[in-house]
């Protein structure tokens, strides 16, 4: 007997792993990158960016500050612009990446820093604004929040390997080979999940999503740049230890809680979550990312791995049911880039 | 012609003035904190806390960041003690404080950091926990936030005079001798505005909040801790740059948006915002902080006081008016601290 086949609506199983070999095969390209930032040197990283790359981006810090002492920051393009940053030297790195390859202010800011003699590393689109400023470009035109982590890890972690702090490098590379179809079997786990949750919850006006650790960064994603955005649902992204600061006086009967229980050292965090919920909370659903670990990658990666799985099946799948019965095209925007503003 | 009396509801101008006074008198106590710490030597500052703490620190990181290159870090307590920090040696300081002296995160992280080796800072009350195990401890029973500011820049603004890179540090701390006067008056000036405020949209079920740079944790925090904690007020609070990269496509005729025009470099991201408001939002309103800069002390300082004026109108004037017309008692909780969770 083997597993049940699920048919994912608006999935191309066969298209996503061919985007995801197209992303592995990118691996020695990015890898040549960190070599050649290791070599030269650094004083720190400076991870800049806005919208969904600001929240990869608080996500990746957060992974890099477990696995290395690299001096890292995450600060919001247009922000650095206009205060600077006393750490942000010569000898910093600046990273950014778009998937457009022409958002406004991640240009604006790779431009700002090659004027002060800051070198920049981006990952974006071929033959975009992005593509021809920054000093270190690798071209990749791909889809799935998983693999904008992926790519960028290739440079991350491969850095932290270089100083001695992430022996497991090679095995975690090695292993992300074949992750995608790992991924696919975490797609098709959650999928009547998706389904349940969309159809029970897509009339809700507010929504409270709760996460921590690793994957906060991605849980204030998937409330701005899914919901609020792309379905014009209004929401509240807190984190878990945050939460008991303000945001559990509005609990009652009628206010839909999201609580992400998370595979890092945070956990202890979402279980209190959890705890009060279950006590206090009538319209609650509680995604546990320990039942949707990635087979064939080692448990020891799972903090790593958590925003990938997170954003696989958020952004991935629960996007595409919240989308289907809300009937509200997720590519539909009012105001975004629909005009200067 | 005197100015025009203006009669403050649930406000006592007597006795801010007796209790500014009062933590102005712990100017020398702080400072000889600040001199300790600098002579001993520090690699970098943690700013470590919960809720209203870390929100304050938000803003605080933010003031030591434009105006010193000391290193400097704001993480949450809770996440602190799981996680650890790659940076957060012995060579650290870490700074904190409770209002109450004794929550539970606070004191754990202060314990968790002698455990280790690593000194702490205190600002809080007498007699309680945290008051008990830190390493420097100054005493302060003050309410109102902006007091929280000043007795915290008593020590992290030294610290960058100290350096040699904060040399109006004296001025400043002169012309904060006599800050509480002209607070009484910006609070006076704002009267009628938080009067306006609470009438027309107290009976809103949601609110936007945005704003940016040093008034950023502010805005964080009277959504989280006045308008969600004490009024159960659902709410979003959104960077004025993070807001055109999701949170913008909410805004339609019903939603209510409040912007704060900050008075730092990050002014033209506010400005940005609020031009996209005066072409599609019908619910607005704006608080220019340019129009509440505190008589007597200099504009040069403006980046610096702004959270104490935002503070001072908003959790210290607005959230009365608020539980004014609501009719929600700010000092009921249904939750918080109202039992173990």
């Amino acid at each position: 007997m083997g597993r049940r086949l699920i048919n994912m609506i608006k999935f191309e199983k066969d298209e996503y792993l061919k985007m995801g070999a197209m992303v592995v095969s990118k691996r020695p390209e990015l890898e040549a990158i960190a070599e050649k930032l290791h070599q030269r040197g650094y004083s720190n990283l400076f991870l800049t960016g806005v919208g969904g790359t600001t929240a990869e981006f608080t996500s990746m810090k957060k992974v890099v500050e477990n696995h290395s002492s690299i001096p890292v920051y995450c600060v919001n393009a247009a922000e650095l612009m206009l205060e600077g940053h006393k750490q942000l030297i010569r000898n910093s790195i600046v990273i950014t990446g778009s998937k457009s390859g022409d958002t406004k202010e991640t240009v604006a800011v790779v431009k700002w820093c090659k004027e002060r003699g800051i070198e920049t590393v981006a990952i974006t689109k071929a033959e975009t604004p992005l593509a021809e400023i920054a000093d270190h470009v690798c071209l990749i035109d791909s889809s799935g929040v998983e693999n904008t982590y992926l790519s960028f890890y290739y440079i991350l972690l491969k850095l932290a390997e270089l100083r001695g702090e992430f022996p497991d490098y090679a095995q975690f590379a090695s292993e992300m080979e074949h992750v995608h179809e790992g991924l696919v079997q975490v797609k098709e786990k959650f999928e009547p999940v998706a389904a349940k949750i969309a159809k029970q919850y897509h009339k809700e006006e507010y929504q409270m999503w709760v996460g921590s650790g690793t994957v906060w960064g991605d849980v204030y994603m998937f409330t701005m740049c899914i919901l609020e955005e792309m379905q014009w649902k209004r929401t509240k992204a807190v984190s878990s230890p945050e939460f008991f600061h303000g945001s559990l006086e509005l609990v009652d009967e009628d206010t839909l809680v999201i609580l992400v229980k998370g595979v890092d050292a945070c956990r202890p965090l979402d279980e209190r979550v959890e705890k009060f919920l279950n006590q206090y909370a009538e319209k609650k659903v509680i995604i546990d990312l320990s039942n949707y670990l990635i087979p064939g990658v080692d448990a020891k990666f799972a903090d790593i791995c958590s925003p990938m799985v997170f954003e696989t099946i958020t952004t991935g799948r629960l996007a595409a049911h919240w989308e289907h019965h809300t009937g509200h095209s997720l590519a539909f925007r009012r105001y975004y880039r629909q005009f200067d503003y």
